[in-house]
């Protein structure tokens, strides 16, 4: 029999050819860290391989040597290019035989489906079954999962669709997974600031990481820059999920109090989801008048559900005439000043705000490239104004780096993150 | 010496304890991949490991085991956690040694950015090399890249960040790393496809599959279903790449022959680059008012560089209200239809069409949920409508599933589509 001792490593295989070329990425191994977190069970090592007998062979030898859970994904359907089965069961000597109550199973979803002809027989494939393996069943889809054990530790293989695995891999979690981890939970925190860079946040929060590595219920961290944001991962491994919510709840309290309105959300929200909460909080409604940013802002406003509550319309203005006609830019300011300025960032904030009779207004424009950058303005200088009822209108020039989309995307987050700055000074 | 023998397969490395959380992947393989198949190279295996040297180095002696060539990535950092030389070395068993001139580099680099205390004497980890490699150098940060060969094959050490990485490795592709290939390419072709499911597009296909493998220069296929799109991954390995591109273009144009307007592109390009170029072929100009989607199929749009030849302007109308006053649609039609109906998106497409004065007008209405669905109406219900000068405005009913998310993709990619087939109908 299986020795029966907690389980605190994994490594993570995900099979299929397609994950090997340039358009395709295993995503999996996300959510199957995420849920293998939850029971205190950390992932080590992750491996992908293509449909390849032999290497997936080699890749499951390697993760079983390093980590008591290997769970693979995908390679479990009828066609010949699926060999998990094959390769695991060889490398642990475990002869294949067929199912037949699987098969039954099979044959009955085929018929199922309203298909007149019976099932292919290379279906029957889906049905074999290590020696001494427990089938798991799959809800959604035909490939059974299959739970294999023995003296040096468990596998499991997984379907590789994620809507097939999450249900089967969430439900192992909360149950026969479960008892068998070590009692502990790795819980996890995402702090996001905004503009501030990289080295300025590791710097002031340097103290605090000597402190949190000292604790009793050590707090680990890292420091990831992202696109218009820096992201603090916190984490920390507990036998008491309350303690560790505590834990993280002090920890991120203190980044605040290190960092001040900086930090715009310290658990892992989106920053559009912080300014749709500020917006219900203050019953305050929002209209955008966007031109470099081509409705990112207000298409990642409306992502948010219940954002018809708050976002009242947008217009996205690319050429001077709809400036004018839409957000009441006087063209003589245009003239002036050109498109892309702060004056006409505040008008079209203001305009915006005055025509769509909103709380707060909201006005970008730039220049998002790569054309139509000059020495004066290179591409990249964006302008952006927030106006809102009772408060001075607030205006500033950025200037980011990168390609079209992702001056697109800064662009996007410094508009949200100076509404929010409002939201909260009033 | 070295032997010298020509490179066929490669494994990646990526290392780096985020890459092992539930938020963080790994994406510089994609790019790697890219680079290494424009050269014949194929990957056969990935490795991610944590910043642990004992990982690092039963990861990489697998990768070694499998591959001629072994990419690692990241891990090249100047502080405790970057272990990827001394792993390495260790494996290989060659000892590192200061460079002197790296550090020398390492200095200037730091003076020039203008820190007036001298660079801490941690940063000289970076000038570690192990003994008989080469330095291959960093144009765009501090930590230099490693070209390390011996009789079982050439180890890349590249630093993480894509900015550094993405230039060391196109460089090393276009010369000593090209030369060392076997002198064959892959090529690969990415052909879309709209308004099919997967089932029906792969049947169709079936004939085609088996003619390509059965040719001299055989062509692998490989049908993935996306949000909004089926793609067929086509590849071929030779050694002429015009015979390569030759063979592509020929089982493109079947393709084509069998699945007619039902495919956007052959060349892999996204739906809004496709509108995008017939908007510009044929001098049209588009104007969108947008529910549902919050200025998604807007920002798609306008992610396409030069946009603004063609984008002339968009309402994003969420209240009864904008879709009035910007889009022009009557009261009375929403009281009758209600605001998510066919009537109400073919008045929003030619009322923007007519308010903005341009060729091409697009109406979006729907239920992006998850509230706001009915027994009638369920969430995922979307009405499109696209009015064009000189030809019936044409409307959809669309029924959605998924997130809201993914409803607000699905419906852009349905309206985006609705475009591409009106104008190449003209």
């Amino acid at each position: 029999m299986a020795d029966v001792k907690p389980l605190t490593r994994a490594a993570i295989l995900a099979v299929g050819s397609e994950l090997l070329t340039p358009s395709r990425i295993d995503t999996n191994s996300l959510f199957i860290t995420e849920q293998l977190n939850r029971i205190g069970i950390e992932v080590v090592l992750k491996l992908v391989v293509g449909d390849s007998r032999e290497e997936l062979a080699r890749a499951f030898q390697l993760a079983r040597s390093r980590a008591e859970l290997v769970v693979s994904c995908g390679g479990l359907g009828p066609t010949d290019d699926d060999v998990t089965r094959e390769a695991v069961a060889g490398v642990l000597g475990r002869p294949l035989a067929e199912d037949e109550a699987i098969t039954a199973q099979l044959r009955a979803r085929f018929a199922a489906r309203g298909f007149t002809t019976p099932m292919p027989e290379i279906n029957r494939r889906q049905a074999m079954v290590p020696k001494g393996a427990r089938v798991l069943e799959n809800t959604r889809g035909s490939a059974p999962g299959l739970w294999i054990e023995d003296e040096d530790g468990l596998t499991l293989l997984l379907p590789g669709p994620p809507r097939e695995l999450r249900p089967m891999l969430s439900s192992l979690v909360d149950g026969q997974l479960g008892t068998r981890s070590s009692g502990t939970s790795i819980s996890r925190r995402v702090i996001r600031v905004a503009g501030r860079i990289e080295s300025h946040v590791d710097e002031v929060l340097s103290p605090l990481y000597r402190e949190w590595e000292a604790l009793q219920v050590p707090i680990g961290a890292t420091i990831l820059a992202a696109l218009g944001q820096i992201e603090l991962h916190l984490s920390v491994r507990s036998a008491s999920r309350d303690e560790a919510d505590a834990a993280l709840e002090r920890a991120a309290a203190q980044v605040v109090e290190f960092l001040g309105a900086d930090v715009f959300t310290t658990r892992g929200l989106a920053m559009e989801q912080v300014v749709g909460d500020l917006l219900v909080d203050r019953n305050l409604r929002i209209a955008l008048a966007e031109s470099c940013t081509g409705g990112l802002i207000t298409s990642r406003l409306t992502d948010v559900p219940g954002s018809s509550r708050y976002v009242q319309q947008s217009v996205v203005v690319y050429s001077n005439e709809s400036k004018t006609d839409l957000a009441a830019v006087p063209p003589s300011l245009i003239a002036t000043h050109g498109a892309v300025s702060e004056e006409v960032a505040v008008a079209m904030a203001e305009g915006i705000r005055s025509r769509a009779a909103v709380d707060v207004g909201v006005g970008v424009t730039g220049i998002a490239g790569p054309g139509g950058g000059s020495a004066d303005k290179p591409v990249g200088t964006v302008a952006i104004a927030v106006a809102a009822s009772g408060s001075n209108t607030r205006s500033r020039v950025f200037r980011f780096t990168g390609e079209r989309e992702q001056i697109k995307f800064q662009a996007s987050q410094a508009a949200l993150d100076m509404v929010r700055r409002m939201l909260i000074s009033r």
